[in-house]
This record gives structure tokens, C-alpha cells and sequence, in this order.
């Protein structure tokens, strides 16, 4: 028997507000905005696709590979975009590099990227153009940058506000609305010296651990075209892995950066709430406390999100642009020796068994952690399904009324993704505050004992999957369970690379596999979706978590592992 | 017209949960409470009444006067209670006393506060006794001290939880709840050294800026026992005033902190939230976090309260023992050139104008404050009425489902302002957590804008009153307008004294007050009660805030300000 996903939307009807005739007046300005996003993709900067689009999803096409292998760059090209965004601002600085010229490379590198996996959601590459020469125009008559980020080009997830343009949030209701003011993180990382040119795609209602919505459609992952980006910050999972910006900016409630970064291939830091903004952002969150969005930074080294994390903070003050971000300045913490941590493991959850590729990664990584001197213990779950409950009937309290005001507003379709995560909890139902209440003291709990758990254990870090599978195929990621655990729980949570890739003769389900009682239809419905030949080459990442406000120590132990792991996202 | 308490009370009846029959049966429990309580007041420590105390009440007779007037305590007595902890602490350590006659001391004067004022909830010299005697053998065997606060004797809000003991928040039915583990601030404070011997009173449900409850009653104002100690931390405000503890620790969701240290006379800080713990306390907030209650120091001091925070956090690090608590270090802050602050003043918050006493003490306060340099703009009050509106809302947005399953527990008889804050918002009824959202969503709007007031008009401190009146008679304080401010805007906040006392002779009503027009019915009714020749001798303070996380310039401005204003508690 297969557990169908329409099984599982068992709720109330939740789509009687899409509206096919309310849509259609939409459809103008639909087509116009897909219309600039095409014009905007500088003609010299695109390249020839091998073959249609279509043909290379089917044959699972790695972009990334052949974007180095076809040297779709000049060396030069290659130089300036094939390094860390520590030593990249360093050169411009020292006048090695022009802004203007890193940025010619950064956004040829960024629509190449889009051709390929659809990531972009809007273009300027004029305007950015214009502002890196104000930049090396500032650097030469000041002899100094404009802050530690001068000149890096940078992305950004399209629902954080930016000045003068349309902010949609993928919601087509809001196709019209021009915010008028930068949002926080955009301010800031302008006032740090970012140069801004693409801004990148994001699921319908930005629920999806995928990245489907109504203005550009499906964002594809680099390494192989017919895998999901991840999401929600979809079109940063490709971007940032194919190299098209120095380094973006995501956000996650449930899991938004950290899958992205580990279906697509590069690093992504959800920091504990409040120490990036989420002020000036469009979505459905505002007055939602109960479990934060948190923006984060999305690289291709462990040393650049260091670097933004610093520099963000404790140049940018973000608490002088969001009332709600709290002044704790950033700590340099050295790295430790793996010699001194100690790691917990969690191989599965208890929820969702990871896939053969999945529990490689982590017995390899294990493996060379522990060969490496590192401390490896085996962390038991603490409840982890009270924590996927929770926090799922979190999302939707309100009956989801903002989202289905937004939604309904255009009559826009549905995408699948989002009649699942409409479900969630109690659905359309608008909870009451006592009930809210019981979840926050069962939310309270958790944060409680996860708190001991790593006081009492002297655990460093919790090292687990980032979810129970590979990137999977668009619009078939259902399970939220291993990185939402961290959401509500607030717990700083990274999503790395181990270096290694999916492979079908190695990554079978063993033999057992065949007799294994699925704890859950959900368990059922994510794991008959796992078939060998269908994910070939897809990332093989890992997560790593510790205690609330321990950011820096996170980043930290990251460094320590990835030394010993030997990632280096920019060696091909 | 008189407006009456009763016209305000329009929400559905709130009180059919009072049960006579069913509080009948906790008569015996309530009477032997009160019985330990008084027998566990060491007689030799006991002083004689001069007259029988409803005839103190009757003649608003100063307790504070007479302690040093009758010279209650010996010169030795009043050499180790009059100083400040910091000083206490170090004479400890260097042996000039020992914590055993340091806590005789302080137990003496501390059942002598309570003969007059009533601040005790419990009392427990035996075992503090005990722990002294433990401390003076540990520095002696040891050669050091336990921590920064050894041998200090330190007073709680009885809501605190104190492990072995019963700890019921003032709710009747929580008469037997024998709480397990000290409260997260009990622990910390007895990891670094403290000595517990007295546990003070707090309201019904601990939601009055007053004192009455089912087990002790009213808590009286140490300068004036007529009126009001404030609350709801209301004990410590006596306590701490009259000296009977080196600093208690209160807590404050709307000016609990605030309300008993200005009324009563010492010094109260309202941190920003999540700094001092609030894990392990009785009361009816669990898993509500729209408006935080927030634990804090109650002084003689400014220095102690700088003492208390830097200490607490850099030793005590609360993030170990409340998940809840940010890791954010106490940082040393230099106290400023007075002639550096700028400091706005709001002299009306545009909802209850301040008594005649109220404005004279700031007008005070500026004109010391100019004449020393300070930089005096006026504030004018921004969104104050939506301010109280929505915190209103908040407070009660769960129907009160909590407090009132608690109350009816027991069927105890409600006591007048319980029933007032029933009635807050919506009164009993449970709202949506939609409607909850917007109650956020106003609350970020407000700490948006303060944040950037500060910001945009480089404005230090904002200068106001703690409340429209100097304490108020028990049972006649309505308007919680200017401290819920800071709560719902979490700015932290402390009142001080300004030095003055009311004086019947000059704080009358001036001339035009008779053709006032009042702005509200609750104005009326707050003015209404101010006859000059009722709150004799009462303290006059003030209120300092500042930006979120500026917990430290708060106090380092503080410091400035008092030493202008040269308010020092201890000379008498």
C-alpha cells in the first residue's frame, strides 16, 4: 500500500478561496514581471544550455560540474569568484580588484546560475553596477572602504524589504507593492558596503521546504537539476553553490536556511532568534513570537559566516535598525581542538529514518571525527515528537488567517506544499490564546531540557541529519522534523557539507529496509519516495546545533569539524 | 459626580468562581499559615508598638523615623544594617563581621519591619542562622568566600520557588504546593553566598500595584502607614525600605518592581527582559510571553543594584539555569558627566495627570538636574494610550483562564482590585491568537518607535513618573499607565527617590485643577482620590528608562543622577 499525499489533508477544505477568475486580472502583470526578470539577464553574461532544459532535468544534469568543466567563466572569472568573501573584500580593499569588475563576474556567474536552476526572482545587475562604482569611486577619493563589505556582491531572499522596488513575499496579491524602505538586513549590509543585483525565489507563502510559487515556479538544485533547491530560501541553495554572489542572506522558521543550503550544496547558519533582523520583511509572521523567523547567513565557508556574523552584528549594530534584535555583540571564540569537543550523534530521530545516503554521511563524518580525537557520544532524542507537533500546530494557530488573507486576496492557485503546510496543527482553526499559552509552556519545556541536556552532558554539539533525505524530488518534502526541532527549541543550528555525494550503487536501502514497520504514514509517505537511481550526485550534508546564544561557539566547533572533514566548497 | 471603583467593573460578572463553602475548608490551613508565620518571628527581636497599630494607621504615623528616632537597634546593629551590600560584602569577606551577626542584625530589623508594615509572607531565622553559621565556617576553614554575595541576608518575593517549602504566589489553593528545587534566582543567589530568612507578601494573584491577599492582608507603606506599600512586590518595598535585608529581588510584568520602591522609599530596576531569570516562580504567566515578567533588584542603592545585576549574571550565569535568560555579560559601564546626558522629561503621560506632589518632585529633580548641566528636553508621550490599551489587552488575553482556575481552586474570596484587573482588556474572554497577533503586532509597532526616539534624538534617559500619585491609601490604585509603559515596550526602568517627601502644606491642588476637564473616567478617579492632607509624608520618586538592552547605561546614568540629586538612604 503507498500513503498517498492526498491522505494526508485531512482538514477542512483549505483551498475554497482560490479564485481562477480573480487570477486571470493578475495574469498581465504576472507575465510583465516574468517579462523583466528574462530582460534583465544580461545577453553577454548567459550561456548556451547543452540541451533544453526539459532534457537535462531528465537526465539529472549537474550544473556545477559543468560549469567548471565547460569553463563557462574566464580565469579571471573563475579567481575572482572562486574565493572567500573574507579574502575577496580583502583584495578590493587593497585595490586588487575592482568592485565594478567583481561584480561583472559575480552576476555572469549569478544568471548562468539562474539558467540553470531558476533561482533568481528579480535582476539588476545595472543598478548594481552603478553602485559598485560609487563604491571604487568612494574607495579612491576616501583612500578607505565604506565598511567590511565593501564591494562584495551580495544576494538576498526576495521577501526582505528593499527600497524603491516590489516586495511580494511570492504572495501574487502583492505583486504592486513597492516597499519604500529598505528592511533591516538590506540597510545594514548596504551601510557594510554589499552591492546588491538579484534577489532570489522563495516558495508560495514561503512554507515549503521546496521552493514552487506562482511568479518563476520550481528553483532547481545545482547538482542535479531534477533534486529541489530546498527552501524556503530556495533561489540562495543554488545561487550561493553555483557561486553567483559572494554570499547571501535567508531566513528560516522551520528548517529555511539550513535546507537550502544542505539539498544545494554550500553552508547556511540559522543563529539563535534576534541577533540578525527580521525587521522589514513581508510574510505572514508578524506579531509571531511563539516559534521566530530568524535571518542567517548562506555561504560557501565556514569562515565567511563567521565573517558576516561579526561584522553584521558588531559593525551593523542591528539593534539600532530592529527594536527586536537584542545587543550582544559578536565573541571571537577560538577554534577548538577536535581533541576537546564533544559531539552527540543523533542518527534518526525517532520520527523519520534518514535515507542510505543520509546515514552514510553521518557514520563517515562520525568516522573521521572521532579517528580525529573528537568525543562521540549517542544523543537519545528528547522528544522530538512533541517538539514536530508543537511546533507544527504553532505555524498554523491562527488558522493560518494571514497566509489565507494573502492567498485569497489574488485567488491565486494553491501549489501542493501549500495545502500541506495549511494542514498543519489544527489547520484553519484560530486557536485561542489559552491554548497558545499550553504550547508555549510545552515549547518552554523542551527549551528546558535541551538546556540540560548539553549543561549536564558537557556536549558541545549535536551533530544530525538535516532531514531525512537527500534534496528530493520538487514538491515531495514533507518531513520538517529534524531541522523545526531546532526552531522551536531556538537552538543556533548550521546545515555543512561532508563532501560527499549521493550514489546509487553505494546508497541502497539494505536488505532490512524490506521488513521495516514505518513508525508513521509520514515516515511511509518520505521514505518509499527514496529510490537510489533517482538523486544521483545530490549533497550529502550533515547539521550541527548547540545551546541558545552559543553562536559563536557553534561557528567555532564548525570550523574544527570542517578541518577535520576537509570541505573546501571552492576546490574543483 | 463621583465616578465610582464599581462603574468600572463592566465586563460580565468575574467573581461567580468565590465559593464560601469550598474556601471554608482551607480556614485551618490559612489560620495555622499564619500562625508559623507569627511564631516563627523571634520574640527578643520584637519591639513594642507605641500605640496599637490601627491607631498608627489612623495618625499615619512614619516608621522609619521612629526606628531611628527610638533607636530600635543598637549602634552596632544600625552600623551593619546601614550600609550598602556592596560594603556589607566586603567587611564579610575581610572579616570585620562575621554573615551570623550580620543576619542577626538584619533578622531583627527585618521582624520590626514587619511588626509595622506587614511585609512577611514567611519567616525562617533558624535555618538562616544555620547557613550564616555555615558561611563564617566555610570563610574561616577556607580562607575565601563562596561568592560575591556571602553572608548577605536577602530577602524574596514569596512567588519565588524555595525548595522545600511551600511557595503559593498568594493563591490559597496552592496552600500545600511544597516546591521541590529553588527557583532559578533562589539558586543562583545561594550559589553566590546569600542567606534566606524571610519571604515577603505580593497581591492576590500577584496583579495589584498593592498588597491585599487572602493569606496576610494589606502591607503598609513604611513613611506613612495609612497608605500603600505598592506591589506587587509589595513586602520587599517595605522590607527593603526600613532595612530589614542587604536587597530583595521582586518581579514586575506592569511596575511590580517600580510601584513598592517608589512608593515605599528604596530603589527598584525593571531589567529588559530575559537577563535576571524568571524560571521557577508560582504565578499565572506560564507560556506567556507577549508582555515578560521580568525579575529585579529592590535596594537601598544605586550601587547595589549595580552590584546585584553584575554579579548575578557574570557569576551566576543565568543562562545555566533558565534556558529563558540570554547570555549577554554585564558589561562596565563609567558612570557619565551629568553634563552629558541628555535626559527628556514627561511630565503628563496624556492619560492621568501626576498629584501635586508628583510634579513638584520632578520639576525638582530638572531644575537640579539643568542646574548641574544636564541637557532637559521635554518628552512628549508617544502612543501611551494604545501603550496601556494593548498591555491591558495582554495581560488579560487568555480570559484570565489561568488566574481564575487557580482562584476558584479555592473558592477564596476576591479581593477588590483582583476583580479590577479581571476586567482588563477583554476580561474573561479567551481571544484568538489571531487577535493575539495584532496585539504583537501593535506591541512591535510601539517598541519600534521608542527605540528610535532614542536614537533619533540622542536621548540618554527618559525622565517620568512611577506612578500619577505618591503611594496611594490600600486599595486605591487603578492607573498602571506609567510603568506598564516599559513592560509593554520592555525598556528597562527604574524608579528612584527624589529626596522629597509629600508635604500637605505645599503639594495642594493648584487654583485651576477645580475646572480641570479629565480626559477619562479613570483620571477622575485617580485624581479624585488625592486630598493633600491624606499621604503625609510619603515618598516622592521618579522613573529613569532607557533603550532595550542598555541595562548598564541605565544604571551608570542613574548613578549620575543621584548623585546630583544626592538621595542617600542611609543617612538619616
Amino acid at each position: 500500500m503507498t500513503i498517498s499525499y492526498e491522505a494526508f489533508l485531512t482538514k477542512d477544505p483549505l483551498d475554497n478561496y482560490e479564485d481562477p477568475a480573480k487570477f486571470k486580472q493578475y495574469a498581465t502583470k504576472l507575465d510583465k514581471y516574468r517579462q523583466d526578470l528574462e530582460d534583465a539577464l544580461v545577453p553577454e553574461y548567459k550561456v548556451e544550455l547543452p540541451q533544453p532544459i526539459d532534457q537535462l532535468i531528465e537526465k539529472q544534469f549537474n550544473a556545477v560540474d559543468y560549469l567548471y568543466q565547460n569553463k563557462l567563466l574566464t580565469p579571471k572569472e573563475f579567481e575572482i569568484t572562486d574565493q572567500s568573501a573574507v579574502s575577496l573584500a580583502a583584495k578590493i580593499a587593497d585595490g586588487v580588484y575592482t568592485s565594478v569588475e567583481v561584480l561583472k563576474a559575480y552576476a555572469k556567474r549569478a544568471v548562468i546560475a539562474h539558467q540553470f536552476t531558476n533561482c533568481a526572482m528579480q535582476v539588476f545587475i545595472d543598478e548594481g553596477l552603478e553602485r559598485a562604482q560609487y563604491l571604487d569611486d568612494y574607495l579612491k577619493t576616501h583612500g578607505k572602504t565604506v565598511g567590511p563589505f565593501h564591494g562584495l556582491p551580495v544576494s538576498l531572499k526576495e521577501h526582505m524589504d528593499y527600497r524603491g522596488k516590489v516586495t511580494h513575499a511570492s504572495y501574487v496579491a502583492l505583486i504592486d507593492n513597492v516597499t519604500a524602505k529598505h528592511g533591516a538586513n538590506t540597510q545594514i549590509l548596504e551601510d557594510l558596503g554589499a552591492v546588491f543585483y538579484i534577489r532570489t525565489t522563495q516558495p508560495q507563502a514561503i512554507m515549503h521546504l521546496d521552493s514552487n510559487n506562482n511568479y518563476t515556479g520550481l528553483t532547481k538544485n545545482p547538482y542535479n537539476l531534477s533534486l529541489s533547491s530546498g527552501g524556503s530560501s530556495s533561489g540562495e541553495g543554488s545561487l550561493v553553490t553555483l557561486g553567483g554572489s559572494a554570499f547571501g542572506v535567508g531566513s528560516d522558521i522551520g528548517g529555511s536556511i539550513r535546507s537550502p543550503a544542505g539539498f544545494s550544496g554550500c553552508y547556511g547558519l540559522r543563529p539563535t532568534s534576534k541577533r540578525v533582523c527580521q525587521y522589514g520583511a513581508q510574510g505572514g509572521g508578524r506579531g509571531q513570537e511563539a516559534v521566530m523567523p530568524v535571518a542567517g547567513p548562506m555561504t560557501r565557508s565556514i569562515e565567511d559566516i563567521e565573517f558576516f556574523m561579526k561584522h553584521f552584528i558588531n559593525d551593523g549594530k542591528p539593534w539600532d535598525h530592529d527594536f527586536n534584535s537584542i545587543r550582544i555583540p559578536w565573541k571571537d571564540v577560538p577554534q577548538p581542538s577536535i581533541k576537546d569537543l564533544t559531539i552527540a550523534v543523533m542518527y534518526d530521530d525517532g520520527l523519520v529514518k534518514p535515507t542510505p545516503p543520509i546515514l552514510r554521511g553521518l557514520k563517515d563524518t562520525v568516522a573521521k571525527l572521532e579517528k580525529a580525537g573528537a568525543k562521540i557520544v549517542e544523543f537519545k532524542p528528547i522528544k522530538t515528537k512533541e517538539a514536530y507537533e508543537v511546533v507544527h500546530k504553532m505555524y498554523t494557530a491562527d488558522g493560518n488567517s494571514v497566509q489565507r488573507g494573502k492567498l485569497a486576496a489574488s485567488g491565486e492557485p494553491l501549489k501542493k506544499l501549500t495545502k500541506w503546510f495549511l494542514n498543519y496543527g489544527d489547520g484553519a482553526k484560530d486557536i485561542t490564546v489559552s491554548d497558545y499559552k499550553e504550547l508555549n509552556a510545552a515549547r518552554d519545556d523542551l527549551r528546558h531540557e535541551y538546556n540540560k541536556y548539553f549543561i549536564d552532558n558537557k556536549v558541545d554539539l549535536i551533530l544530525s541529519p538535516v532531514y531525512n533525505n537527500v534534496a528530493p524530488k520538487p514538491e515531495e518534502v514533507y518531513n520538517w522534523s529534524y531541522t523545526s526541532l531546532y526552531n522551536i527549541t531556538d537552538l543556533p543550528s548550521i546545515a555543512i557539507q561532508t563532501g560527499l555525494f549521493q550514489d546509487p550503487a553505494i546508497d541502497k536501502w539494505d536488505a532490512d529496509h524490506a521488513n521495516y514497520k514505518f513508525r508513521s504514514d509520514l515516515e511511509k509517505l518520505e521514505l518509499d519516495n527514496y529510490k537510489p537511481e533517482e538523486f544521483v550526485g545530490a549533497p550529502i550534508s550533515v547539521q550541527l546545533a548547540t545551546r541558545r546564544y552559543h553562536d559563536e561557539e557553534l561557528v567555532a566547533g564548525t570550523k574544527a569539524v570542517l578541518e577535520v572533514l576537509g570541505t573546501d566548497l571552492y576546490k574543483h
